[in-house]
């Protein structure tokens, strides 16, 4: 029924387990690995990337979504009084409304730099090419253009790729793979944030075909892992405030109102953004959760809302939210008819369709960039290449054009081109290109029928749908939400266009901007394959319910046909990082699996009364490098084998060897402070390499008590459980390991998150994706 | 720190667990239980209801969202081809889109009904008032004005109060239960959706303080679980489709899917549905689960929209989706402005204030419905007693007002009451009586500045304040949404023109609409109390985001500040009849308990081979009536005690025993039929009791084997695990059963739901609950 390749147990660098492995046979045969040093991989460039989809990385932990509840926190959760639950209550919404806010603000910031920067930059363009234009030499406008577009993508390219590559791109699947419980190295640092801010403001600056939403939601995460724990490593600031969130269960609750404030600042979609954070990353809703992730996003919008009307000499006006705003439809009494049903449900199809070849593109791209262009000043090259691409390509096309449209006494184009047109006219092909892609989108949406003709669509279509696909993927900060949209409002005005003409009808049919709208959602569905949280978004952000419905449809045609073809974008690319990611169910055909064949055995077991020596040395154990143990006991004057009775992880017992607590030191020094909570959550999270704790030759005799410190109340499993079942109790809880046990209580395995995401249901049956080391 | 009144471990009546009592004495004590008859609490009428919040009923029994993964399922799993499973994800695409299409049809049907009978009794009451106001002679108009309304709510009342007392009220509350996993009986038959669609177009007409779209919620969820099983007990009919959805988890799914719908179809809001059934049901987030939901809501406001398009002879136009439609906000360029947000704050208080109120009073009321007005007649009295009163201040408002304003030559009011106004002028007073509630709402909305005066609407808010307070809780089927609406749209009017007086201001404050917008928002909010949902559903039944942040803003504040003083209208419902329903935590300072506290324990065991007399002895007594069964097997030559190997519930014994499965005759008789899956579908849900299964003499010493039918996977913890781990366990898989193991595996106690529902945040720390048979 289902085939299955032959599992190869193999324990790698971040092992989750303690589960020794099995063969011990590295997995690096069958996948062409491209060679990288060492070095390469600890610096984390993309570079680093495997080349193939049925990979699965053991580089990547698993944060810990379920609370170790062990002596010392259940003592301190004791000690709180009630009122102590609700200051903590009180200092969670505190935290939100603040994530909220420096959301809000950080995306004015954005918004104001890009607007003011860009408009420095149309005008200049626009008067050298008005100099130009009746003398001749209009090449050297195109030069100008060109070289003040390289400019700002070399900046934002170089910051990328030479301090840190991982704000490249949009940030929604690093963020996704965190929310689902994959550590992604440095994606939540203050250092990030900085490089991304810039970056974005340079790419859309710069003329890319990108947007600035994205990035929006990256950097609302940042703010939320930031504040939430109430110090900076970067600045080496501890502000002694909020120590209770210092674990990873608290954070994803923040992270998630933080991508949520995000959205909600970008597309001015407070709603939106807590459905994004629910679709992406929550497994377990939870009312109250849900309520502060909304202040988050509320405080949000209204923020950027607030000090964007300041901006915009209009104080106190908070009706138009959002960093994007698709303007306001006119609300006409017969907004849709029925029969226009069947015809939404075409442009969803071909949204699947075209978001579909957008993606299987940007597909074999990305395996090029991972072969071929991983060095970051390759990576600048390529970025300079495409922004003198993008500009070049813009100018032929404008100046081929010969679309000219009068510019009424009303006109809302910002830098009209005269260019070759009479007097009082303006290039219609310079509107789509001579501006940012925001302004674009609202004017195809918005103009009056008859400003674009067919023509000029369709080659902006065609041009910007390679421009944009190609730019996907560029070591520079850039969504990829814009784009979409603006391909598709374009192809979609381009259908309402022909219709009109072919049916004659100018009455109904009159609208092309109706057309552009719902060919927008089907593009950005056909390549993102959001749904729920995507139409809430497209309808915050339209400002009326009244489309609600065929953006449904559509959205929905749009992910059916394309998830026929290829994967959503961004799985994409979480897939050919090797992200050990899990879905929300088991593959449906795996219930022929039970947990005995799924777990790791044998598994590295500690005793709760430990030898400080067998504890360093397992910890020192390079090829393992595992992250959690069970402890077991053995029960005295018995020849029974031991039994589970806790499980601890690496991190706990580094603190424990650096606070040296061990049973010897704490009898002759009764005096010494005991060991608190506060030690663990002043390491968190960056806990020292075993590597930098000293443990002298007479230490390593000493023993450790793990009684107090151990979670002891693991989640175990029998091991006939099947695979499905695991995966629930897995999924559902966010845990990181589970213990599967014989009716004895006796370890017999361990599961984590790379014996679940290793199967995915392929088309042929059940597949087993390959461990790999980078 | 806490306090907690002695522990009563008492198996009652439907306990879940296979415990025996602890100490066995019944906990009639203490609370004054009214004495009922054991025919009484069979046929399941409110009177049953302790009158008293602090118990916690035992006659309850829960619903499994646990698969049952025995053998036979397992086998029948891994025969499934991986087209197997895509037909019957395609099979529940279908059944979803099933229940949108007919809970809009259905939702079309009570709308054109109310519409036309109210019509007809508006119009024959209006000639008469106007025959009457010139000669004198007005209380034959009010006479029959009120033997109309009664004759209505009569019908309403009788059909609800003899034939099927659970389709009272709006059903929200019934349906949070059987989301939340608590089996309320016959909540979802044919009976009562009949009983709810005839009794709810009655008490609309009827004149009674309520609406129609609560109800819409329980039919959608009705038509989900009649659908979704392919038969229907009540038509005896079995169509063989969908018989792998005939289980507690897949029901659960659809019924969502069915409450959403209908809010979708109620108020024209898909994502509010999507919402409401996540925010009130799902505990486990599935992006899956998510669309198709999502999808039936689209489906029902589609179908829903289509019809009455045709009704309302302009066939094709979509765009005034929802029974209820609060008509499209003019988009001002500034809707409202910054300093109007503390206002709104304000409002929102005294919301929540009002809502607070309506709550109290209706608590100490619906006390004394349990207590005194318990028998049909009294209730059907009472009811049509509101409907008298209803129509008496109604009238007696409508005469003493001189609230005289010109009716335009585009008046909007149907029913326009000259009274003893001059000519070409109408009564205001009555347009907010004379009126269904939903137009009044409208009329609120939308009419001109001026339309009302302050004295009007302050009369009116205050008596349709304690109508519909008085209402609530009736034998009819109605919702509260609307009613709590009007209330709102009343004073928020009244606030906006009030403010407009003091400020003498006329320009920004000009439009009292907007403040009837808000105070609708926030009397609703104060009294339901769901915050995310209901934001989305006013957002999308007014057709407009631009309120989407005040909205959010008073919602949230109503809810804080209502908080303060009780709990929302549903959950004081819920907590009246004694249902252990779980929230989302377990309380903040219940970390000192363990499983060891919590359990029941001792356990009553099966072996894996069990006598047969020894299974029906167990299931027949009614004193412990317990609903699952640990299975434990003692490991041959071994004097250890017996080890846990799985759990079996009463419903899969009671097959067993029907089928008579036992060991001796599947050996005499080898051909005969193994049982099957489909066996146990056949008799899901309505098991029988085990007083109809005849077992001869000679029968119960035969053996039978459970192996092959008990889930051999339960989920086990040790006695030490603190509550809230527990808690988080149960409520995230959906589980009715967790066994409580030791060190060696041994079965020491088993929790179930009335276990954790027990413990809850009281003032004064943790209390807990008295368990009760009724």
């Amino acid at each position: 029924m289902a085939n299955i390749t032959k599992k190869v147990s193999w324990s790698g660098r971040a092992d989750e387990s303690g589960a020794t492995g099995g063969e011990g046979t590295p997995l690096l045969n069958g996948a062409d690995q491209p060679r990288l040093s060492r070095q390469d991989s600890l610096r984390g460039r993309p570079r680093e990337i495997p080349h193939n989809d049925k990979l699965l990385s053991l580089k990547y932990e698993s944060l810990d979504y379920d609370n170790i509840e062990n002596q010392l926190f259940l003592e301190e959760e004791r000690r709180m009084s009630y009122m102590g639950f609700r200051c903590l209550e009180i200092s969670r919404w505190v935290v939100c409304g603040l994530i909220g806010f420096l959301t809000g603000l950080i995306a004015c910031f954005i918004d104001i730099a890009v607007e003011e920067l860009a408009g420095i930059k149309y005008q200049v363009i626009k008067e050298n090419i008005e100099k130009f234009t009746e003398v001749g030499g209009l090449s050297i406008s195109l030069i100008l253009w060109a070289v003040i577009n390289c400019v700002f993508v070399m900046m934002g390219a170089i910051i990328v790729a030479y301090i840190e590559p991982i704000a490249a791109g949009s940030g929604i699947p690093q963020i996704k793979c965190y929310l689902n419980g994959v550590k992604i190295p440095r994606v939540v640092r203050l250092k990030t944030l900085v490089v991304k801010v810039c970056g974005v403001i340079c790419s859309v600056v710069g003329g890319l075909a990108v947007g600035k939403e994205g990035p929006m939601i990256h950097s609302g995460a940042v703010f939320a892992a930031g504040v939430s724990q109430g110090r900076s490593t970067s600045l080496k600031r501890d502000f002694k405030i909020f120590e209770y969130f210092r674990r990873d269960t608290e954070k994803r609750d923040f992270v998630s109102a933080g991508a949520a404030a995000g959205v909600s600042a970008a597309f001015g979609a407070p709603v939106g953004g807590v459905l994004f954070s629910l679709e992406e990353g929550a497994s377990f809703w939870n009312q109250m959760l849900t309520w502060r992730i909304f202040f988050a996003s509320m405080i949000s919008t209204f923020t950027l809302n607030f000090f964007l009307s300041i901006y915009h000499k209009n104080p106190g006006d908070l009706s138009n939210p959002g960093l994007i705003n698709f303007g306001r439809f006119e609300s006409d009494s017969v907004a849709y008819n029925l029969y226009e049903i069947p015809l939404f449900i075409v442009m969803g199809a071909i949204g699947g369709l075209l978001g579909a070849l957008f993606n299987i593109l940007n597909y074999w791209l990305t395996i090029f960039r991972i072969r071929y262009v991983h060095r970051p000043c390759l990576q600048v090259i390529e970025a300079m290449l495409v922004a003198l691409v993008t500009a070049a390509v813009s100018f032929t096309m404008i100046y081929f054009s010969d679309d000219c449209q009068p510019l009424g006494p009303d006109h809302k184009e910002e830098y009209p081109l005269q260019l070759f047109c009479a007097d009082g006219e303006y290039n219609s092909m310079a509107t789509a290109f001579f501006n940012t892609p925001e302004r674009s989108v609202r004017s195809l949406f918005h103009n009056q029928p008859g400003t674009y003709n067919p023509l000029t669509l369709g080659l902006f279509t065609l041009t910007y749908f390679f421009l944009a696909c190609w730019t996907y993927g560029l070591s520079v900060s850039a969504g990829v939400f814009i784009p979409s949209l603006l391909i598709g409002a374009a192809w979609g005005r381009l259908f309402g266009i022909l219709l009109a003409s072919i049916t004659n009808s100018g009455s109904i049919w009159a609208d092309p901007g109706k057309y552009a709208l719902i060919g927008a959602a089907a593009q950005l569905g056909g390549i993102v394959r959001m749904t729920l949280s995507l139409t809430v978004i497209m309808v915050e952000a339209t400002g009326n319910v009244t489309y609600g419905l065929p953006i449904m449809l559509v959205l929905m045609t749009a992910k059916i046909v394309g998830d026929y073809f290829i994967e959503g974008l961004y799985d994409i690319h979480i897939k050919l990082q090797s992200v050990p990611f899990l879905h929300w169910e088991a593959p449906a055909t795996s219930h022929w699996l039970t947990a005995r064949e799924v777990m790791s055995s044998p598994v590295t077991c500690l005793n709760r009364i430990e030898k400080v020596g067998t504890i360093v040395d397992t910890l020192s154990d390079t090829s393992t490098n595992h992250n959690g143990f069970p402890v077991v006991v053995q029960i005295a004057d018995s020849d029974e084998p031991p039994k589970l009775c806790g499980l601890i992880l690496r991190s706990q017992l580094i603190v424990l060897l650096k606070h040296k607590v061990f049973v010897e030191l704490a009898r002759s020094r009764l005096t010494q402070r005991k060991l608190q909570l506060k030690d663990f959550r002043d390491a968190y999270p960056r806990f020292p390499p075993i590597q930098s704790i000293h443990v002298s030759q007479d230490e390593r005799e000493c023993m450790m008590d793990l009684t107090e410190f151990m979670n002891a109340t693991p989640y175990t499993i029998p091991q006939e459980t099947s695979l499905p079942r695991v995966f629930k109790l897995f999924r559902a809880l966010g845990l990181r390991h589970l213990v599967v046990a014989d009716d004895a209580n006796r370890v017999v395995g361990l599961v984590t998150r790379k014996d679940l995401a290793r199967y995915h249901q392929g088309k042929h049956g059940l597949e087993e994706l390959q461990l790999t080391k980078t």
